[in-house]
């Protein structure tokens, strides 16, 4: 199992996807995205959910954190049942969130990835993008990785995604 | 935790999105296209995945058999972890699907739905989205069903969507 | 040409791309949505663009019509060069809109098709689609057609799109 | 109107919604992508048409080519109607493909901007994008750009799509 940790467009879904393709065996990828879309669409502006506000803030509530540690045991559960797995995901809580993942990992080996990039870059890619609120990539540049302990770290600011994967594919197997 | 099952075209997602909607608790939706855009985008052109020809048909090798397998434990152990999960998928091999998903989810209740579609119907469907091959519509209508055990049935051929949730609704909790 | 107007989710796009699979020659398909995405994305949020309000009303301002009225010439201009050309439109102006596309079209000879389906019906597709934001259906589904004059009139509430279109389809050459 | 020319993933869609951004008054922004959305769907597989082969070649035929031409037209008179306009274009056919734009826009005057990205970089990107045919990107770098002539070159190989959309803009009004 592979997790990544990186703020909005440091470029984590790029890597996860070059990931898939120079590793020779087959990986199935999950992040926050695909948990975000398998929730009810209310949830997305309901005070329990998940609120991404218009200055880039994200905030979660209750029965969005209930229904994400099923989602990780879930995750792991594939692991366990034999899959290769590799997850992006944004750390908003820093190393609180990592900590929820090793509770759920229990003794599954991982390898820890942290995905910088610098915080005006990042700002720029989200623009480029143009699907997600203005802000996110700033907020999030910083935080994510805070008391986050990693195996190892890319930086997309001036490396490509192509390249960063395959710096994290030599790590594995 | 409730399984759809219909072919492509018969309006299992709209279903889905309707009882998220519907329902008062907040429910993970995951399904074979969710299952499938997990996946590396080679394994949809590779003997070992999952092929979709240009005729509608649809086969798939022993690499996705073995990853769909760690999946749908993933997705139970979703379930038993507490979350509510909402299913779609395709029985392509009908009651042997259906078995394979018993396996995986031994004393864990759930809710059969078998989601109908008249084949003329679901072909026009599958033209007006525009985003599938054209043929599956017609090739699944009636294969997935074949031996499959349901607790309720609804078909999407006369009745919206959202009035076929509201029955599928009645039955929960 | 051909312009069908109706509410949101009353199912003008998948009648299109009915249209486009059963018409024999080939028509190229422009609407409201592709107008809107080829705007800047700041304009959906400021006062002279477009604005979605949570509760399914829709505003626009004066850049917008500028812009709007300038892609509505070009539109027309592409029809007079040869092109087949069918429009699914909104008309928020009732016959005022429908005014615009005359003054734009001259002696341009059209088909003016509404697309109609009942308020409840619509609402439930827009639950459906979750890509919409609530109310929006119920809210345009009669004063879209206010005073709007057409050669031909479809209604999805009963009649699949590939059905509407193949009576469209009939009207053309 | 601003017409940039580039290869497949060279970063064009980054720059324009970047220049969009940027740029104090709104401008439309098409491109051949919205253009192929905008045809028939079985366009995209007939020898009319165009096609996306397997190993990145894409090769039109009349039917796309007529179409083409009317669309070229009539993108064209939205500018003359006073729309600011930005395309964003792939020339297969190199200065035959710009010529035809000459043709079509009269003495209208136009920014030509050639967006560059080394072939190998270009091709991780698409990679790491996922959504194009492999190929394409390696294929198109060099002939897209043979006997062009531009008013302005970036090179998306080591520049962010902002800054490159900076440096378009100081020529702009």
């Amino acid at each position: 199992m592979i997790i990544l940790n990186g703020g909005s467009s440091s470029g984590k879904s790029g890597i996860v996807r070059c990931l898939q393709s120079v590793l020779p065996d087959p990986w199935l990828a999950f992040g926050c995205d695909s948990f975000v879309d398998a929730m009810p669409a209310r949830m997305q502006e309901s005070d329990g959910g998940i609120v991404f506000a218009a200055d880039g803030t994200v905030s979660v509530g209750e029965d969005f954190r209930a229904l994400e540690a099923a989602w990780r045991d879930g995750v792991v559960a594939m692991a366990r049942a034999g899959a290769r797995v590799v997850i992006d995901d944004v750390f908003l809580g820093g190393a609180a969130s990592q900590q929820r993942w090793r509770a759920a990992l229990g003794d599954l080996s991982v390898l820890w990835v942290g995905v910088r990039c610098e915080s005006a870059v990042a700002a720029g890619r989200e623009v480029a993008r143009g699907d997600r609120p203005r802000g996110m990539a700033a907020l999030q540049a910083g935080v994510v990785h805070e008391g986050v302990v990693y195996d190892l770290e890319v930086d997309t600011t001036r490396t490509e995604s192509l390249v960063c994967a395959r710096t994290i594919a030599a790590r594995v197997g």
